[in-house]
């Protein structure tokens, strides 16, 4: 059976490209980066040409890259490393419901350490009201930490205006994002973002597993996360993961040469996907912001059924998809984002995320929505929820 | 030019068998283990078999083996994770001098946060004394990491003895050792050893870079290290490295199947190289234990010269070796490790290390010892202080 991958934002293949990068790094050039001798320098080289190649993809200076093991430990070491570096300035930290739970679960940490967080609350498309961030500023606020897109229903967030805002205060508030889900889809560019931090991980765009990157604008003052040797200009210590950095730059490199095109045909079908299901089945919710979206992003709400049923049904026909974040599949709670959105538990539970990406055909798209009619129609007439409204 | 690599401590090249486990799990197999549908349960199946083999590597539970980011991300976790669980019990941490800087620049900054350290000294060879733990524990006493074998100069210290005190106290003190040099080395077993925690690092064993793992015992009291999504059975979040994970057990399953083989193996070669060294040039020490040694380290001081020179001569000559921990070369200050088992700078400074692997042969063992004598012949025919001695 021929598989339909439509999960992009959970995870994506590592391309052949990419992976052919990476092989010279395990074997014949397999040097520790930190050491003088020949194997130690063609890695080094190898790591700070990657560095270059991401730097570009977010208009950053490579000196404010530093690679992490993903964009799990960016957001931990952005909160944490600013949180514990400024604490003598505030202890208040801005953040919206919706964000990522490597945000969320940090800033949980962070309030048993001693820290106050303000969790925004966001619009019923899933947008944060800039008013609201600027209101929640008080004299002790030290960050304030807002995803550049939402990774369950795509809903782009007014970063920029935040930044420009931010920009013109008379003190200094430090602003990051977690733009996972934006880099490699739609521009990202540090500078016009006016933000100090933003977190990427790397098997969001092609690239392998296990690695992400951190970018720290120049004059930040933020503490190490992860403390041992000198590596990452001795802000973040660990053997650097050559093979996975050289295969991250080379996922970076080669998602800009082809971001605009990727974004056109991407957003063709996700529309696409939209209108084919939103015409052929009753009773769907569009989740997330119907324009202000992520090219890829499709969520819906299919009322009267489970969520998880839909999914395994999907499988069963080769279709891979998400209920919402990988991160958190397998808990029974519906999820944070769509309680935030205002859905009631009962609808929330019928979600369904379909993500796209470059391999991902009309065709595919047609049978997709075939498919997931059928079930749709299956279920509902097992639900007795669905048979009592008729 | 044949390059000749013992820098086996810093790194290993990728063995051939561990890059194919790894390749299907970048393109065919990249589903994310977290995920409900075929690719994903592909990718979970694959994970808990590599937890299985590093659990018996090391003779764990493999509910008890939480995969991380390498060795350093292991000692970051078991520190601060212990630390801040069990602070209402205690502020005070035992460690040693002579521990890995992610072990020791972790406590420093633990200091900073409100804990104090005690530090022990060591004996000329590098080992604690077991009296000196114990005549360190305070009632304030929560944890106590001293590594398994010295990353320099290879001398195995006492854990077994240690973990057998603290077992028979009356009250829970938490044992933590950095492993990352033994395993795969000499026999490991976390409950022989009496351990609580244990770091390990994949690239130490001919895996991957970028992947490592934490021991933690049932019913360890321990924090997240790494907050968000739900992995690892929810104390280490960030999507798994399904790649890096599938090769570090196929590592480390390799490395179990010839444990006692390739211990003698190295330790005649070892052997063999420090008699050569020491049989045909003058003013050489030994540093660390004579006998209680890794079985593939080496680490010598020459008197009258650089280490830093006697390096890139080396290389010159294809020969890759280092002149202590590959995380702090590039720095000019001497070895914390020499400095605490009794060296004067000076002596300090004119330190190489070479550290043997699967791969080394009688033949390049000779050659080696060959081109070290005639660097350090010509290196002191231009050392003033090799002149004014004579």
């Amino acid at each position: 059976m021929k598989r339909i991958y439509m999960d992009h934002a959970g995870t994506t293949p590592v391309r052949k490209e990419v992976v052919e990068a990476m092989l010279p790094y395990f074997t014949e050039k397999f040097g520790n980066a930190s050491t003088v001798y020949s194997y130690g320098r063609e890695a080094r080289k190898a790591v700070e040409e990657a560095r270059e190649k991401v730097a570009a993809l977010i208009g950053a200076d490579p000196k404010e890259v530093y690679f992490t093991s993903g964009g799990t430990e960016a957001d931990n070491w952005a909160l944490r490393g600013i949180a514990y570096a400024n604490k003598e300035k505030g202890n208040h930290i801005i953040t919206t419901a919706i964000e990522h739970h490597a945000v969320l679960h940090t800033c949980e940490d962070l309030e048993k350490k001693g820290f106050k967080v303000t969790y925004l609350p966001v619009d019923k498309y899933g947008r944060v009201r800039v008013e609201d961030v600027i209101n929640a500023i008080n004299d002790k606020t030290i960050l304030i930490s807002i995803m550049h897109a939402n990774n369950e229903i795509g809903t782009i967030e007014p970063i920029e205006e935040i930044g420009q805002v931010l920009k013109n205060l008379d003190r200094k508030i430090y602003f990051h994002t977690d733009a996972v889900q934006t880099v490699g889809k739609i521009p990202v560019d540090v500078n016009k973002l006016n933000v100090d931090l933003l977190s990427i991980s790397s098997h969001k765009i092609y690239g392998p597993k296990g690695v992400g990157a951190l970018y720290i604008k120049k004059g930040t003052k933020i503490q190490s996360f992860m403390t041992g040797g000198g590596q990452e200009f001795g802000k973040r210590a660990g053997t650097e993961n050559v093979s996975g950095i050289v295969g991250f730059g080379k996922a970076a490199e080669l998602i800009a040469s082809e971001l605009e095109e990727q974004q056109k045909k991407l957003s063709y079908l996700r529309d696409k996907l939209i209108k084919g299901i939103m015409e052929n089945i009753s009773d769907v919710i569009l989740n997330g912001h119907p324009v202000d979206r992520l090219p890829h992003n499709v969520n819906l709400c299919f009322k009267y059924i489970e969520g998880e049923s839909l999914l395994l049904n999907l499988d069963l026909k080769g279709i891979c998809a998400s209920s919402g974040s990988a991160c958190t599949s397998g808990s029974l709670e519906p999820s944070h984002v769509l309680l935030a959105i205002g859905l009631p538990h009962e609808i929330a539970h019928g979600s369904l995320r379909l993500t796209l990406g470059r391999d991902n055909t009309e065709e595919e798209i047609d049978y997709v929505v075939d498919a997931i009619k059928e079930i749709v129609e299956k279920l509902r007439q097992m639900s007795p929820l669905y048979n009592q409204k008729k």
